[in-house]
């Protein structure tokens, strides 16, 4: 953990404490146990490594914010300097935390989970069961137990300074493999041996994948599969004539980038991309403008995608089958708010409203027939006129050999 | 994704049929979404990619296996050649899965919820309100919901020889990366440097660590933290005098090694460890060995812990604050069983029977005040001859230094 976590840890408890106070909860807890099996994303928040034992996070609207672990993970928490308390255990959690329960004597608790928001949904069905029977010993009756999709989906949401710093580093580095691996594209080499060539770059520098390895990156090129949006790397080969698409992000001092790059391989004949090529790739970047343009702070999430969605089919284009824009922070996909249509697997995520300081991951795109895809994907930052880009947009469709 | 990973979940697939039909279950049902941010431990043995929207996963007894999944999820589903069937949807999975399930028309289903078992608590709170209502709209009484961990424990932890054999192989790449480690301890280097010596070598090996990076290896040396178990690597730097112990393990084509070593650096004087050194070495590596002893099928796991913890105390060391032994397997931690006490944080966790094919990681130790800790970590294969040893094991304090 090279990174200096206490900091940033210690101004997202007190962002809590106000979220908590906005929203008239007195209590966010969230509770753990063997985190390298199943960790709730609330703790890229609150706790930046792992725990083993079961381990209760209680943030109050004034401010208090107590940490009961296990006796061997309370050093590794005091040393964070972000608690007004760590408290240690041998043997069982539960008599502490009922305990730390009633002298709190809390009004509205708010737990982990979430129908619309996976970030906030870390809380697992048997870890519900055993706070229930806390919770019940505690005096907190069941009807005072309730969400905290919304405390949790804002502070996630609304980054500090410092995180976005983070994530602006975060692209850089992406940005910059990403053009690297652009270099070695050539007829012959396959989507495999293009992944391997990132794979080898994250291993020299250190750094994490933004998610799971074997699908960042996804390559992408020829006349491929249905849809370019998950389909592992193969052992097709570059040709010219085809389209190179990459969706890749790094990440890094705990912070992702998520970026899409595409380019076009000339044939020998060629000086620029053909027609059918450029019809998609204007149609392709004219939409992820006009949903940049709609994306502001007090808009709904589906109105964004909307405004993106309408353009791309408006010039003949099909329509994505997915969400215009995500979240971008600790994880790629950082929960909270979707810029999406309201179809009913995104549950009431499209709803949420765009607020200043949220940073997204914009993306969308089209096929073309029998050489591969456009897609794009930036990351913005939401300020109160608009977007920020954090990426230094791709504005035209990049090429590979031809004639020199 | 290179490792071919559709006969290994096949298999998996065929022993779930298996287990479920001993278990009176008629289905397992996993249910999933977002997993980058929230992966299901069960996804370890029936899918190794991550999925975006919500999945589902059925497996029945009498041998069906359906992948309900997003359309751009299907291709990778389909490529594993392991389900009997894979559908795609584009809106939502819900019309879907109620109609699947309304013609499956089981009597048990068993999700992924526990109160003991972590590995077998993937199914959050948030998605088990949903499904709730795709279980009612199916015509599944709440009544026939049962927790799926009897099935889900023997699966993880009963292991297929092919998943033996990648254990083999992580522990063998474990033990050479300790050796290697072990050549660079001398006076005046830090923890963190050691620790980051590992680092190194897991990045220009291309592999992950078994659990999270910041905490793998741990290193503990001198008189430090209160408990080895989980204190992060400090500044603190070795000395003659000091123990040198090590907590470190690999993930290698999905599988894990969980590995302790120590050893001691000489002072100039010193031939040989000095005597509190070697009583408590003996100690523990007595008590170690005499758990193994107790570790065949048909044991519970708690009688295990006892076996080394009475010889541990026997000999005047203080006991052990955690679990004797954990399952090994895709995850350090691989839940069910656990060979720990009957404390209430274990649950139910240690009334677990042993079963040939199990995998553990055995692990305790000791104090040595003023030095540090003797500690010892052995990875072992249940056969129904007792335990066969995977790792080789520590037989002896390690020696650093001294006069040549």
């Amino acid at each position: 953990m090279d990174t200096n976590w206490g900091p940033l840890v210690h101004e997202k408890l007190s962002q809590a404490a106000r979220l908590l106070d906005q929203a008239n909860l007195d209590l966010w807890l969230t509770f753990v146990s063997e985190t390298s099996l199943r960790r709730d994303p609330a703790l890229d928040l609150i706790c930046p490594f792992g725990l083993t034992w079961h381990s209760a996070f209680l943030i109050t609207r004034d401010g208090q914010s107590l940490a009961l672990v296990g006796r061997y993970d309370a050093p590794n928490l005091e040393r964070l300097r972000a608690y007004s308390r760590v408290l240690g255990y041998d043997q069982s959690l539960r008599p502490l935390l009922t305990e730390t329960l009633r002298q709190l004597s809390p009004g509205r608790v708010a737990l982990n989970f979430s129908r619309s928001d996976p970030a906030s949904d870390g809380l697992t069905y048997g870890l519900k069961l055993a706070l229930d029977e806390i919770l019940q010993q505690a005096g907190v009756p069941a009807e005072r137990v309730v969400s905290a999709e919304a405390v949790l989906g804002r502070l996630r949401g609304c980054k500090t300074p410092g995180e976005v710093e983070r994530i602006r580093r975060a692209v850089a580095t992406t940005e910059a493999l990403l053009q690297e691996v652009g270099e070695r594209i050539r007829p012959g080499i396959s989507e495999r041996s293009l992944a391997h060539f990132l794979h080898e770059r994250l291993h020299s520098e250190g750094l994490e994948p933004a998610w799971e390895l074997e699908a960042d990156p996804l390559v992408n090129t020829g006349p491929g599969p249905e849809s370019p949006g998950h389909a592992l790397p193969t052992d097709r080969v570059v040709e010219p004539g085809y389209l190179v698409h990459f969706d890749f992000g790094v990440r890094q001092e705990g912070f992702c980038a998520d970026l899409q790059r595409m380019w076009y391989v000339l044939k020998e004949d060629e000086r620029d991309a053909p027609e059918d090529v450029l019809r998609v790739w204007q149609g392709v970047r004219g939409a992820l403008l006009a949903g940049a343009e709609a994306l502001r702070p007090g808009v709904q999430g589906w109105q964004v995608d909307q405004a993106a969605r309408q353009v791309l089919v408006g010039q003949g284009l099909p329509e994505y089958l997915h969400a215009f824009g995500h979240h971008l922070g600790h994880r790629a996909h950082d929960g909270s708010t979707v810029l999406g249509p309201r179809w009913e697997r995104y549950g009431d995520a499209p709803y949420g409203v765009v607020e200043a300081g949220n940073v997204f991951a914009l993306e969308l795109g089209a096929p073309v027939p029998g050489r591969g895809w456009v897609y794009l994907e930036e990351d913005v930052l939401v300020t109160e006129a608009g977007v920020e880009w954090l990426s230094q947009p791709q504005t035209e469709v990049r090429l590979i050999g031809g004639r020199a």
